[in-house]
């Protein structure tokens, strides 16, 4: 370890970081409808054409008549959604993992005014049906918030994706125990671009009412759209929208970008782009002694477990991750990833595994 | 009225609406700044460097070590600062037209977790040191909220601009009865242009804690800055801003446009044209009969009392306004307003107010 | 007036109060059925018998198969009724005197997270289709909190009761407009007593949804029942109720006063006595040169319209009045008010009255 | 087993039960000092001798000039403490057997409009200094709720008392880490009586901000007192009682019965008894084959682990216990327990337990 310090200051700065999918800028699809739009005037609060147009993809894409609302980010999104299916003594079933308990500083809680998160423990991130009856079932007294909507992330945290099965197995535990299923799709794209199949497979037909498509970390600047299948779901929310402060008032710059990436298919290239990437750098480390996949490398995320030494000599040579989930190096790719970048990381990554692996061997 | 209508239908449709000033679209300085600011990657959550440079814009804008602050929309910008000023069973006093009580769907109630708006009732939209002393001392027991803060909106929603000596004199009458002082800018950069004095001014020496500097309606796509001149008040407040969802992840978007109007003066210009448009049309059709101003043109709205033929014959003529306050035309003038379609408006307003007199006089 | 004083620290303080009527202690009907739930233990939450046995009194009083609730106190009564009838972003349509509005330091939007009260001027107390029907059509778009409930306090702040057919032409506006309505029965059986008609005539038979009978006012120790005559309504209310803060724990002391004042008939007997009280005192003091009644006397309060200085004698002779309602003295008369005392405030009023209008004549 | 049914058939049902402290009556120190409250009229929201009495015993049982408020119930007592010690955003740590997590419904999320509970996995109920540090110190970033209140149970909710040194403890790394102490004191009289310690030793000498000092389990109707040893944290909490719902207009029907209780001393009379009878049922199952105590029994609470035969029997012979902590029977001892009680309690599980134990060592 000693060794790399001098080596690592010499090197250049990686040109591209893959610390977060939100580092990245608005994608060419995304800024020429910005563009677009922004010629002349147009009505406030979502009373524009843009707006119109960006709701009717959505419901070409889905291939159903769904209510489609926009939100700023996807804090606010997922937490107006699930503040429209329960009341503050109702209960939210979630992963350990999921974003809503971890990462949103108790936004779900504060927009439902006191809604309790029901959290799973997971390793890797995904709710099954066994989680969510020993969840539900766990109380039925007045004491203990009454459960009455499961969260599951689509892509997971852990940048695993669930398959059509396994969803229609939650919903139909869903059904049966008279909860709602919400989906926080802050990566939504990735994981149809994963499977392969529609976005209507893994949503309303697979059971899911209510479900929260991102856009930021796919190539918009902001923006996530609140998709309600069940259209009954939806009542009065443009109302809740308002006054949490998540009505635009030049909405058209929420909407057009949207047009712009889901009548392009820009949307799902992006994704698979993103994709891509992760599956290049996962095969690239993968076999390496000391190095391990943490999660299955499913959509645009790779973590990666790796002797100490190795973590803090790609820290040195530029590279910048979070460890917070497993406690690896988590990497992220974003529509823009440069593939010779990754190759560049995936060689550090690999020439660091081998010199923290020799003086074991010599030893 | 009846030779009007199928002139009516002959005519064009207007180029322009002068409905609401945020119909408009950006402006070439703050988009210019977007498209800079889209160059590559950018960490997230205002940690990047467009954001410290905009917070910085302002610092040197108001002459003043602020704490700033980016939301989506001026009605979260404006109940986060209210709610960080006060707790659910305190009280805000604002006038009857304010934009807090009028229009943003009890938000402010929301984000706060119930804080009241005491209203005082105000003709012309302006809080005086008498009406906040009368409502401030007005109850004294547990059993009503206990006022806190004092909100103002500058300019007032009814056009008009709070003198220097007027927030002051408010602003003392604040301190002597414990409470703090708010001032909505979602047009502030309208006020400064009509007083023709700096921004500093009419804020922190005028004894203003907290300011909402509206961006939205000056040419921005989004994005109000919420500044904070008594440091002290803003503790935690982006704990406060991340759980209420109105934390960018890709910040940059919102701050860039910022750096581009304050730093090139469009913030001030912007304002200044939106002003002399509305000035340009109270010059046309001032002195009219059965025409009359309903508040003093001081920013940038026209608030026009007219017969209803004549309301109605602007309507058919394909001229959009809203009616909500005093009863008469509100036509607002955004950034990008074109002084040839104002005459065109202008035009249409004598033409039909003489139409309408002419009967009156020949009978 | 300058002869009173030495009369008034001479004579002795009142031996009772009328300020107000929490001031009077429990019962005999209710303490007895305290008492006899004092014996033992019982199981707690609402799960013993003596709750059971309250529940199905108030089934029995009105003729209805309603579900039952109890609630600390009357301000957590009416807000946990108007949290289960609207969201945050919907209103509260009431009077400009509604003890929601004036007394419960913003409860209502603390319990609903911010749904705003919608206010109709009223100087009798009373509302009406007409007051009603102009908040609820006066906005529809969704920057206003939309209107979704009624509430009228009976009998009102005013001391005046709604009669079966007002009541009945406000439930049927209220429901052309789709709004539900909401009875704040702080002193519900003064109401009946008044009209002599049943409990159910004036409540579920006349179109009410909700109603929040009070028993602090006439009688007990603690405790307002919240009845739905809706059950439709009160889905997963007792977790409402217990989420803040309002399930008691030992209910049987809460339920068992009911079982006491209904079973045996003095929840009426009571109020008749209080409303006899009532008239009583207007009676004496009817006619009275320089006095006036500000509201006619329907129920247990008295409100007097005096001078000034009669207003202070009274007080030097010790009687104690609050003066928050039309400017006059309150006078409150509760279920042990003492004909005798009523007599002896009624004596100086007159004696104050005729002292006052003296000089005057003379004059 | 089978050999029990006809058996426990034919026993008489007990005459007491023990499945929780709060299924008990009024002790007669409360109940004397409400009949005494009673006589008369009083003034309302507080202003009575009664409450002024009450917190002026309060203040000189834990010699200090401490704030004291009260409450309903311990829900709301506790939930309004730990909303007046945080804001939304904010967190507070408790033991994963806390009442607050478990027992109140979200209250505690509800009256904060948001905070959420960081819990500590403990198997004994205890928090201590290592687990607070791991969670206030876990995450430091805006994503999630700042750690801003520690709140412990006194005893906890498994029976056992913190001591005086480790309450010290705690609340020297709360100083350290800029946290408040909040002590939910529920069963406080019980942990005085089984530390045989002052009340002050245990709360503001070991540096306690806040405690809710709980009636209700130790022989009153209702009733909690919030006692806010630094008075600086109680500024504007009437308000906050009275927006919640939390304020008795007969006051003196919640502060007499404290009289009653401190001024006598039955309220740690009560307590001792409560406690010497969990003793003597814990003594006389001890050492038992089969048989466990879950946790040490040190205020009023037995936690038995037995076969679930065993379980079963005692519910055939009328038993009525709780399971929900520890898997085992939870017998919680009132102020009012019977010693015969107890003795027969004890005796049917010995006997029980031998009838179990036997048919295993025959086989």
């Amino acid at each position: 370890m000693s060794r790399h310090p001098s080596t690592a200051t010499e090197r250049p700065i990686p040109a591209q970081q893959f610390a977060s999918d939100n580092y990245a800028g608005i994608c060419p699809e995304a800024w020429a409808a910005m563009e677009a739009a922004n010629l002349g005037s147009a009505p406030a609060y979502g009373e524009d054409e843009w707006t119109r147009r960006a709701a009717d993809a959505f419901r070409t894409l889905f291939s159903a008549d769904c209510d489609v609302y926009f939100a700023f980010n996807g804090t606010a999104a997922n937490s107006l959604a699930l503040a429209a299916l329960c009341q503050s003594y109702h209960s939210v079933i979630c992963s350990s993992s999921a974003h809503v308990e971890t990462d949103e500083c108790g936004a779900p809680e504060f927009f439902s005014n006191g809604s309790k998160l029901l959290v799973a423990q997971s390793t890797d991130g995904k709710l099954t049906p066994q989680a969510i009856r020993a969840l539900a079932n766990g109380r039925s007294d007045i004491h203990f918030p009454k459960p009455r909507v499961v969260t599951i992330t689509q892509p997971t945290e852990t940048g695993q994706v669930y398959t059509i099965a396994e969803i229609e197995a939650i919903s139909a535990t869903c059904r049966e125990l008279g909860l709602k299923l919400h989906m926080d799709g802050a990566r939504f794209a990735h994981a149809c671009a994963a499977l392969g199949c529609s976005p209507a497979q893994i949503t309303w037909q697979a059971g899911v009412d209510v479900l929260c498509f991102g856009g930021t970390k796919n190539g918009m600047a902001a923006g996530e759209a609140v998709i309600f299948f069940d259209r009954a779901l939806s009542e009065d929310f443009a109302y809740r929208c308002k006054q949490a402060g998540q009505l635009a008032s030049k909405m058209r710059y929420l909407s057009a970008p949207w047009i712009g990436v889901l009548e392009s298919g820009a949307w799902l290239e992006n994704a698979r782009h993103a994709n891509a990437c992760a599956r290049r750098l996962a095969k690239a480390v993968a076999g390496m002694d000391g190095l391990e996949l943490i999660f299955p490398v499913e959509a645009n995320a790779v973590f990666l477990s790796a002797p100490e030494p190795v973590l803090e000599g790609l820290r040195r040579r530029g590279w910048k991750f979070y460890t917070f989930i497993g406690g690896g190096a988590r990497f992220m790719f974003a529509w823009d990833a440069d593939p010779e970048q990754v190759d560049s990381l995936a060689a550090d990554v690999v020439e660091l595994a081998h010199a923290h692996a020799e003086p074991l061997v010599a030893a």
